[in-house]
């Protein structure tokens, strides 16, 4: 008997914001799959099997998911934030995509998150309260050269823009590159947010002018907002007005 | 004494992506204030006061959720999927950064919720699994040439775009606008998804490729997602890659 499969978003971290349908599909999943420090949020309990994997190998996170449903497992992968937000949704439609057919039969559903971005911008005011992009900083999985013309691209827009990953140990001049083709395109003042743990009890938002961003204001747990020539404070709080 | 405002998310219509810190917060208020359809879904309550405006007030409504918290009040303003989005986050802080000094003293928060684009592309999959950009194509508040401008540079940038508010009665023609522009500018194969009143009995997911798209098929409950170049489609699934 062919299982389930589940792509779940388990929100940036806070209990209260996973969604019900997210916590009833957790409670019936007889698998968890995921990202080590994202299994390890779901409580244990009789009859469920946890599966915890390292970072960057979503593919064959995704393969395993897949072959424990096709054995008739009510299998749950779990994804910070959002599944389909640089998570795990794609890598699972691509195993699907160059995989057995058995697994296009597959029951399938992807449940939505609050991604890191919507996160961190409530935490800051409104940064993202008009048009907006999102970009994934990692060179992974792209050449870096794109990362940056989509940010120049986006300057040109006047998106405000979330950066996702935007350094890591490994990746630790990029952001550099980031900051320095925005300190040379867009004012000084622009508004730019760093925030890092959202939603959990060691979140931080820190909020500085362009002038003043350094590469080490980001690590890996760090959402960063770069505001539109619009974005302003008032009071405590970032904000896009609507008409930008 | 000066009480509380909330600016909350419910999410794009199913109860089960309400996130329970905003159902708390519902649990909690005095005060429930927001455009009518929203507001419709707040069950009554002793001791709730539901105040519904029409579409277009948002300053209005922004300001008197204001002076109600003000006057003490736990005041909640609702909006639908994510606050921060094309929504009512941005118009309380364009209130307050004009308002009474008072109102900055205020114990603000903001509770986000899943927007419309993110649960709509779980719906279809994960079209939006690479980096992206949200425009609000309604020109109530910007020149319809910026939403061509933005357009086109997101086609330069390759990346995937989510519309919100497409079409309305008011504006039956600018969608036709920008699928001229995407049919001129992208292949015709692009894929484009029109997703309406998701997470709702009445969800509608329709994908056809760029050349087959036309005007009618979005109206204002319709969420517009085009693919970027890489999207394809696996069975009934649309998702980017991951390497876009």
């Amino acid at each position: 008997m062919m299982g389930s499969l589940v792509i779940a978003g388990l929100g940036p971290g806070a209990e209260a914001m996973i969604t019900p349908e997210v916590a009833a599909a957790l409670d019936q999943a007889t698998d968890v799959i995921g990202y080590i420090p994202y299994v390890a949020r779901i409580a244990p309990r009789d009859g469920l099997r946890l599966h915890s994997s390292d970072n960057r190998v979503e593919l064959d996170r995704a393969r395993h998911a897949l072959e424990l449903a096709t054995r008739g497992g009510r299998v749950v992968v779990v994804s910070s934030g959002d599944p389909g937000v640089f998570a795990m949704a794609s890598a699972v439609f691509e195993a699907i995509d160059s995989g057995p057919s058995e697994w296009r039969e597959l029951d399938i559903r992807v449940l939505p998150g609050i991604t890191a971005m919507l996160a961190a911008a409530a935490a800051a005011g409104a940064p993202m309260g008009h048009d907006f992009c999102a970009i994934n900083l990692s060179d992974n999985l792209k050449p870096f050269d794109l990362v940056l013309k989509r940010i120049s691209l986006a300057l040109e827009a006047d998106f405000a823009m979330a950066f996702y990953n935007p350094r890591s140990k490994a990746r630790p001049h990029q952001f550099a590159s980031v900051l320095d083709l925005l300190q040379a395109r867009a004012e000084p003042e622009r508004l730019i947010i760093f925030a890092r743990a959202v939603s959990t009890p060691k979140q931080d938002i820190h909020v500085v002018p362009l002038r003043d961003a350094r590469p080490e204001m980001a690590d890996m747990r760090t959402l960063v907002i770069v505001g539109s020539a619009a974005t302003r404070q008032v009071g405590r709080f970032v904000y896009t007005p609507r008409r930008a």
